[in-house]
Order: structure tokens, then sequence, then C-alpha cells
């Protein structure tokens, strides 16, 4: 309370009234050495109601985190503290996930859940084998995602996850029951989920609470009941001390209330080393086993650390398999594309763990390689998802953020709408997750304008950090999922077409998608004109290019798969390829919004900047004008302008 | 099966596995009209499983709608067609909904269902005495949407919404049970829900179960155990029937089971006589509730056509209110502008509906005039959406797409991330719903980079007819209000601050935001430089210009509010604003993508192209380099190049 009276900013409420669950956690269940933030068989905690970060900042300065520092904490939400408002997996080495928007947390822990019963299946109890603990609120389990995330950890039956439900009947417009009217336990346990229920400020309930959490081979949900805001004479119970500071007045009658002396930012030497001792319990716990890692075969002890850490196999590369297609030319769709890509991907890298969200034979996503992930088997290397795109993100997530595994997962491009929040968190966490997205336009053809991407690909381009590639032929495609793989730092978007596309690429050479966009056709004739295309309109451009050689009128085709990876090359790359005194003409079926940036004003944008229509792809890519047939006469028209 | 044969593209799985259930529905409880289709008191049905969209068209036809005819639907997914992949709202009458993203057109249907109680209870049960049903899959109950929507059907007990589960334990990639092990029925009674089942292709059952939904006060659920792709003998029963054509020698084999010997696209004149029958049903129901409309009082029955036709009162004016405002400036944020205006527009306007995602006091979305909408008393016009945006979104759609009601509702400008589909699918629908999303950049400070809005602004400004609104005082609030409420084919965001902006309009004039861009400030010295602004960052714009100016650089300084308005301005006035031979600047808090069209790429473009941070506004204004002290010496420097 007084770090947030500081601010005059952040949400008391939370942590005041977790304190006593979370103290029991911490004290008696949570295994975690803060000297090893990162021991790779640490527990995982994640604080799904993020807004009651104050909660975490205080207990890993008390376990003894090398930070926050009490000086951090008292300059929460200022510039430059690792205190931010929401806690930040980048920020502090004790942040397992970056949480906030609300019910994203929960979900990310089922990821961490299904990571660490996949790599306990590939290690052992000897080197995996610990939990997942969250804390959430009434928002994280009235959210739609709440639905999703515990539908799959009841069917994978995560049963070393544990949720610890706040359940102090509050949100920020009011009473619970304002909006709703759910019985909680009773949707958990329909769900596959243990329900267990205690008194969140008696810690002897509390703890009885968690060993039977513990001991139920579901996993759990513990209702904690609880006030918010607890210590606050005047304000506890009610939402008023949910997300503002106590004020000067309340906050010296909570410290009566409380019997707390101390000065803010004072942490009395008795209690200190009380907090201290705790944080020390799990020392002897991680160097056990760090003997057991060290004392594990040498291959294992090595893959093991490998993994963990993120890292490639020094060998990986997809040189013999894109040789074998620049050998024998093949045309694809490039989900096609992908499913053969990642064929000799999950063949070379053990640490793949992929998936769909109920659309595995339209994403192309399973291989030969990768059997199903089932409660009955966790060594499994495809998870079923189900109709379930954001739980999908958000668990995947999780898998990036527990470590050992690289996970990808398939839906629809469109539905990238569903799961947009959790893509934005993978990029905020800089984790590397892998979306595998088909059906990347209107050339997905007859399910019309509902499932036809317009503005997706372009709206994600704009989201920091996050790379979106749509790679316009096989090899291009194999080109772009080396490069997601190889960015440990950053989660990738594949934009994959449905329909057939023809071999551009039939020269060996380096990994051209690498610089993002490069000239795959030099103009025959004076050039006049550079066509800078993605993706499917690669070809269009090729065959538009052709159509202005007959009349003498010069065009380069660049293929731009990346637009993060173009802006990042130097000045005079860009400038040669995209040189001002040509006419710059952009092709990409979907909004031409944006494009601006690489033809300029006067350049001319071919795309679509209404909704898609149904009908067979040709059909639509005539009707939409998105035919070298109806491209190049504009062209010529805009060079006799 | 023949349509989807004749596409060889479509799903023909639900559509037989439903078509029991479906004709029982048609025959015996539906309240409808073919002969007019849009009769306010008609039943609602919305195909949820859009995909299985040949059930609806195939009921409409047979039911005597004018579209589709058997043309059409042989021409199913073919361009031109109004018998699209998915039912399209704005194709045929009959049909309620655009659906086909999985678990919206459930969401959808609550918000007809809460628009239909509360025009009876505006109206009452002479005029509004309907219901609405609801055919929905395993898809549409698996997504996370589907939590929001039941939980808030449940807890208003909306019981005259009837959802028919297509149970029949398939998905597209195989079993249910790959995917789920949740006990459907216990989740919807934990949320208020009533539950029955029956045996999908025993008709007496399907009644018996019809009736009992019928019969209980509560929102229900009719478990329909169903085959899918009945009457396929070889397909019947596995994903394989789901998303492809049959072929033709399991459509013959199909004809054999089912002893079916009309050729495609011909119906028995035996049969179509007993349908025409069922259509024509409704007829005198309908005439009778004609002549209660008729008897009703003048201004009732004026009023009731008047609000049911989506028409603002002839009188209605914003006008005496902004003139308030030019009377006495102030200095607000944003967000409590748009309370102001509310305040007004509520007062004048009795169909707006409000709600907040939670955040009400934050958002501040209610006015004096809106009481909540509760069980208890549907009059309210304030729905506390609880923490679920995305089923506020798609309730909202169902509102709009009911009639008789403006729905607006408000969550941070961040989640819109969370409920895109919905948006976009208001957008699709042509519908007219408000969002009003507060907090919409680096200015609401302390929260950090997870309630940032860094690129949602103008990745929601490339969703095609989504009208999006940045004002930048107290009367472009009032004005953008004033064109979203006007705009009946369409939604409106309306991007506001949580920090105070000075009132920068204070001269009496037209609506100028309607031009989307226009002239604040006339540069005085010799102009070589136009900054364009929106929202909070005009204020930044003003103070720029005048730092400009005092080193004898002439700036004009536009506020632009609305890319799309200006969009469609005559060239001449977007070339007489922004001439392309002075210095264009843009300053928005942030992505700069996008920007290079209004600048070209000679201009500067000042914005976050990052995450953001948690610190308050002005320190974040400042660690960004969105000050007048910053930028205008960049522009200096940039015009002595």
């Amino acid at each position: 309370m007084d770090a947030v009276q500081a601010a005059n900013s952040g949400h008391p409420g939370m942590p005041m009234g977790m304190a006593d669950v979370a103290t029991v956690l911490f004290s008696d269940y949570l295994k975690f050495d803060p000297t090893q933030p990162k021991w790779a068989d640490r527990d995982r905690f994640v604080l799904s109601a993020g807004h009651g970060s104050m909660l975490i900042y205080s207990l890993l300065h008390l376990t003894g985190y090398a930070r926050p520092t009490i000086e951090d904490i008292a300059h929460f939400r200022q510039l430059h503290s690792p205190c931010a408002g929401h806690p930040e997996n980048f920020e502090l080495a004790g942040v397992e996930a970056t949480t906030g928007p609300l019910g994203s947390g929960l979900a990310t822990a089922v990821g961490m859940a299904i990571a660490e019963r996949h790599l306990n299946a590939q290690f052992g109890d000897d080197l995996v084998d610990h939990r997942t603990w969250v804390i959430a609120g009434d928002g994280c389990l009235m959210e739609g995602i709440n639905h999703e995330a515990i539908g799959l950890a009841g069917h994978l039956n995560l049963g070393r996850l544990i949720v610890l439900w706040d359940d102090n009947k509050i949100t920020i417009d009011g009473a619970v029951d304002l909006s709703s009217s759910e019985d909680v336990r009773a949707r958990y346990e329909a769900t596959g989920w243990h329900v267990v229920s205690c008194d969140g400020h008696d810690v002897a309930d509390v703890r009885r609470a968690l060993a039977e959490a513990v001991a139920d081979p579901r996993p759990s949900l513990v209702a904690c009941a609880t006030k918010i805001g607890y210590g606050s004479p005047n304000k506890a119970g009610t939402s008023g001390v949910h997300g503002s500071a106590l004020g000067e007045a309340e906050v010296a009658a909570a410290r009566e209330y409380l019997g707390w002396d101390a000065a803010p930012f004072v942490i009395p030497a008795d209690i200190a080393a009380a907090w201290k001792a705790i944080g020390a319990k799990g020392f002897q716990t991680r160097c056990e086993w760090e003997e057991r890692l060290r004392a594990a075969p040498a291959h294992i002890h090595t893959e093991f650390e490998r993994r963990m850490g993120g890292f490639l196999p020094d060998d990986f590369s997809l040189e013999a398999y894109i040789d074998s297609l620049i050998a024998a030319p093949q045309k694809v769709a490039t989900r096609k594309a992908s499913e053969l890509t990642l064929g000799a991907i999950n063949d070379l890298l053990p640490e793949t763990l992929g998936g769909s969200a109920d659309l595995t034979g339209s994403n192309n996503t399973k291989t030969k390689s990768t059997g199903p992930l089932t409660k009955d088997d966790y060594s499994g290397r495809y998870v079923y998802y189900g109709i379930r795109e954001f739980g999908m993100a958000c668990a995947m997530n999780g898998m990036a953020l527990h470590g050992g595994v690289i996970p990808y997962g398939g839906t629809f491009l469109v539905f990238s709408d569903y799961m947009r929040a959790g893509i934005r968190l993978a990029a905020l966490q800089q984790q590397r997750v892998i979306h595998v997205l088909t059906h990347d336009s209107i050339g997905l053809g007859e399910d019309g304008p509902t499932h036809q991407p317009i503005e997706h690909v372009m709206s994600m381009r704009m989201i920091p950090n996050l790379d979106v590639y749509r790679p316009a032929d096989i090899v291009e495609t194999a080109e772009c999922w080396e490069l997601a793989l190889k960015d440990a730092t950053g989660p990738s978007v594949l934009a994959l077409t449905r329909q057939n596309l023809p071999q551009l690429r039939t020269q060996k050479s380096e990994n051209l998608s690498a610089k993002g966009a490069y000239r795959l056709v030099a103009a025959g004739a004076d050039r006049k004109v550079v066509l800078i295309a993605t993706g499917s309109e690669v070809e269009i451009a090729v065959d538009t290019a052709k159509a202005l050689e007959e009349q003498g009128i010069g065009a380069d085709v660049v293929s731009m798969p990346s637009w993060a990876h173009f802006d990042a090359q130097p000045q005079s790359y860009k400038d040669d390829l995209l040189p001002h005194h040509v006419l710059r003409v952009s092709i990409e079926a979907g909004t031409t919004f944006g494009w601006e940036r690489h033809t300029g004003i006067a350049g001319l944008r071919f795309g679509i900047d209404s909704f898609g229509a149904s009908a067979p792809a040709e059909a639509l890519y005539d009707h939409f004008g998105l035919t070298a047939a109806k491209i190049a006469p504009q062209i010529v028209a805009a060079l006799n302008n």
C-alpha cells in the first residue's frame, strides 16, 4: 500500500487481499531459489491478476531475489523501475510471465504445465518435476479465454497446475453479482478440474486446501475466500480499493488496524529475516537437482541444457532440404510447403511442439514425427488444441516461457483476430512462438468474407517485435521457417496460401528472405517499373512484368516476404531495390493501407480495400482486379500520364 | 448435398445432420412470415454454425422467401449468388446475422435476446414478444466467447433464448474427445441455463425438447444428439463429411439410402407444397400483430417504427450542447468529454443502450438517464457486461441487428484486441455499433505496455467499413459522437484519452470532424510545414507550431480525427490541406506505420514503434520524444537539410 501510495497509482486491493494466501504458497509450497531464478526445475508462479503486481514485487524482494530492491519498489510505476504497473518477464527474473490483460496469465500457465509434463516425459522425474501455480481474480475467470484454458487443462489432466482464485466477490464496477451469476466451482468441475475452497485469511485453512490440491491428480482450483484490500479498515471489501491508492489517511488507518509500526519501505529486521529464511529453503533442493543433472549421461545433460537454453543444434540447417527443392521444383500451396518444411524441421529439432486449433488438415501442421500429446502420453509432440485459438496462442506463450520447447500452432489467418491479444503478448514477452496462419487471402475462395483476411497481414506487421512472413513459394517458405526458428527473441507469423503456387526460386542461393525483400526478376528492357509483391501475388507480379516487357517496358519484380527484415537493411540496399525515380507498384491481395511506405504516394497500389466475397479463387482474383491482364494496362496508363 | 456437390466446396455434414431438428423448429416453433422477412416481432433465428449455410438457404427457399431462388442455390458459393459460403445478413433478408467465425453467432443472439426484452419492457407484449433461436455446433461451444455469451445470458436470465446444440461429437480434426472432455450440460447449468436433451433424428423427441425449452423461464440449451452427414451411408458420423463435398458416388448412395428420387435442384411438388404451408403459417399472426400496431396510440406507433427503422428523431441535434461548450471552454479528458456528450445524447435518444466491460468509471459510459438493465428490469439502458469484451462486442452486434436500439459499449482501447473479431463482424454486417475505447495511448501512464495501445488505432483504421475517430478535444468528441450516431450503415470506434486536453475549438462552426481533417491553425509566417495530428497530440502540434513560428517558420496545424472521412473528401480539398510542396509531419502517440499516406516518404513521422513503458504520462511523452521541445528542432533540421 505504501508503494501504490507513493506512486499515487496502482492496485492495492489484490495484494492486500491475497497476502495471506501468497505467504502460505511461498512459505510451504513453491519450489524456488532466489539465487538462481532461472533454475530449470523451479515451480512456475504466474500472477494472472497482473494488476496486483505489488504482491509479486513484495514477495520477490522479501524472499531475496536480487531485484527488485526496496528502491525499485519505492519507484513503483516510475520510468526505468523494473517494478512496472503490471509484472513484466523482461524486467525481473522472478516474473515468469507478463500479465495484466485478464485471463491470459492463467492460459499462459496452462502452456507452462504442458511443457513441464512434456519435458518430464522426455527427460524423466530427476530433471523435470515441478508445478505451475497461478493467482487469478474474477476477471481472469470471467474472460472467454478462461473457458479455453481450463478446457484444455482439464482435457490434458494437468494435475500439476494449481490455480488460486482470489474469490473476493468484487470487480471494478462493483459486486461480482452485478454481472455474473455463475457457479464457478461447478463450471470447473464440469471441465474436469478438482475444486477446493478455503478461507483465504486463515493460514491453516489455506495450507489444508493447498495440500488437497497438491494431492489430487487433476488440475485444481483453490477458491480462496478473501476480502479485497484486507487491512484497510474503511475500504476493504469494496471496489474502491481495487485500482486506486488508499490515500494518506487510510494508509495510516490501515497501519493502525494491522498494528504495523514500520515506516514505508522499511522492513523490520525480524520480519526480513523470516522471509529470507523462506527464500533460502529451495537452495538445497536446487543443489540436489544440479547434482542429478551432472550425474546424468553427458548427452542428456548437454541436450537438456541446450533445450532449456533455447539454442538450436549447432549443425541445424535446412540446406539439404532446400537443395532438394532446387533440384526438383514443384507447384504447391505454401501451406503444403510449410508441411514439407516442417517434416524436415521436426526430424532435426526434437524441441518443436506443434498443434492446431482444430484445423490440422487445413493448416498442414502435423508431420509424421509428431504424435499426439495426450493425458496418457505427454511425450507426444502434437497438441490437438480444439477450437480454442486464443487459448492456443497463450498456451504457446507459456511453453516458450517455460523453455525447452519451440511451440508452433495453426489456424486460419482471419482468426488471428481471435488470438491477437495472445500474439501481442508473445511479442511483448520476446518469446519464440510460431504461428502458422493459412488461407491467407481471397485465394481461399468460396468460404467468403468471414474467412478472407483483408487487413490481417498488414495489421500484424505493425505489432512491435512480431515478424510477419508471407512467402511466395516453397523455397521462400523454407527460408521463412528458418528465420522464424533462428529468432529466439520474438514470435513469428507465417501467412500461407490455400492455393497452389509455382516455384519461383530455382537457383541455389543464400537465404534471400533474410533481407526481407530482394530482386526476384531484373528488368529486361530499360527499367521503368518496380513491381513489389508478397506471397501468392508474386506470381502475378512476374506475369505483369512479362506483359510490360512485351511492350518494351522494363520491370523489376521484388519479392518482399518480410517488411520487418527489409526495414532493417541499410538504406543503400533499400534505395537500390526500390529507387525513387521509377514507378513503384505494390501487389498484395489485402489492404493497400500502408503500402505508401514502399511505393510512395505517387506509386500504384493494387489490393483489396473492401471485404472479400464468396466464389472460386480465380473468379475472385479477377473480380478484384488482381490479374496481370488487369494490372498491366493501368501501369502503362500511369507511365503515359 | 447437391449444392455442395455442384460447388465442389462447402459443408454438407451439418445441414444433413440437423435437417430433422431444423424442420421441427421451422414447422412448429419459429414465428416468421416469408412475405415480410423484416416483420419486427418475428422470431430471430441465428445459424451460429455458419459453415452449415446450406441448411438455412434450403429452409428459406422451401418456406417461401423471395430469395434464395433455386437458381441461387444452384449457384451456391459462386460470385454474385446470395448463397455465399457462409450466411450473410446483407445478402438475404432471411439471414439475421452473418456467421462463420465460430461462437460469434450465439453471442450475437444473446444481444438480440437482450434487445427483445428491453423493447418489450418499453413497448409491451402487444408489440414485442418473440424468441431468439440458435443452431450451434461444438466449435461454437468450445470457443472462449461461448463462456462470455452464456454467462451474460444466464445472468440476465434470457428465457426467450434457445440454443439448439448439434451434438454430433465430431470436429474437423476428428472426434470431439480428441480435444475436449467437458460436460457441456453441467457447464451450462452452472451458468444458470436450463438444459434438455433429445434425439435429433426423432421428430417427436425434438418436439418434446423444444416444448420444454419454451416452457422453462431460463435460457435453454437443447442438446440434440445427431449424426453428422445423416443420410450419407458411408461418410455419416465422420469428420470427412464436415467440410467437403460428398463426391458423386456418395451423393448417389445417399439418394439411394434416403429413398430420394428427385434430380438435383428439383423439389417434388408435394414436398414443395408442404413446405410452403409451413411458411404460410405466420401470415395470420403477422397480420394480427400489425393490427395491434395500428391500434396503438399514434405516438407509440410512430416511435416504434422510428426506432425499428433505425432513424434518429428529425429534430435530433447536438447544436445546443456544442454551443454550450463554445460558450464555456473546458479542459477535460476526451473520455470525460464523451460522458458529457452522452449525457446530452441519452436524454435526446431513448434508443441508446450503453454498457461497459467492467470499466464503467474509467470509460465514462454511464449517464444519469441510463439505469441498469437487469433480469428484474429489462427497461434499463445500461448493461453491466462484466469482464467480457468479445461477448460485449457480439452482443452489441446482435442488438443492432435486432433493431430498435443503438448500442454503445466501453473498454480500454488496448483490449480491442480481445474483441477485434466482433468489431470486424459489425463492419461486415453494416451495423451501427459504437465502441467507446478509452485510455488510448501511453497517455494512460503507469499501467504500462500491456495496457498502452501502440498499433491499435492504426490497425483498426484498415478494417473496411469501420470508422475510427480520435478526437482532439471536447468539441471534436461531440462532433465524432454525432457522426457515429448518424451513420446507420457501420460501426464506429471512439478512441479517447485518460488525460486532460485543452479545448482547442472555441469558435462556433459546422461539424469540422465530418471532413475527417481540417486546418485548426493556419500558419502565421510563410508556410513551410504542415503538422498533422490526432487526439491528444493535436495539443502538441499546436505547441510545436508555436515553437516553429517563433523561429519564423510558418506551420499549419491539421487535426485529423478520422482518416476515413478525410479519404472521402475531394482531391482538391486534400491537396489544399496537405500540399505536397511543404514538409508534412505527423504526430500521433502510436505506430508511425501508415502515416506515409499523408506525409509522403519525405515527410517526418513522430510516434512510437516499440511497446510503451510504465511511468506517469508526462514522463512517457518526454521519454518517447513526443513534446514540442523535442519535435520542433527535428523539423528545423529537416528543413535545413
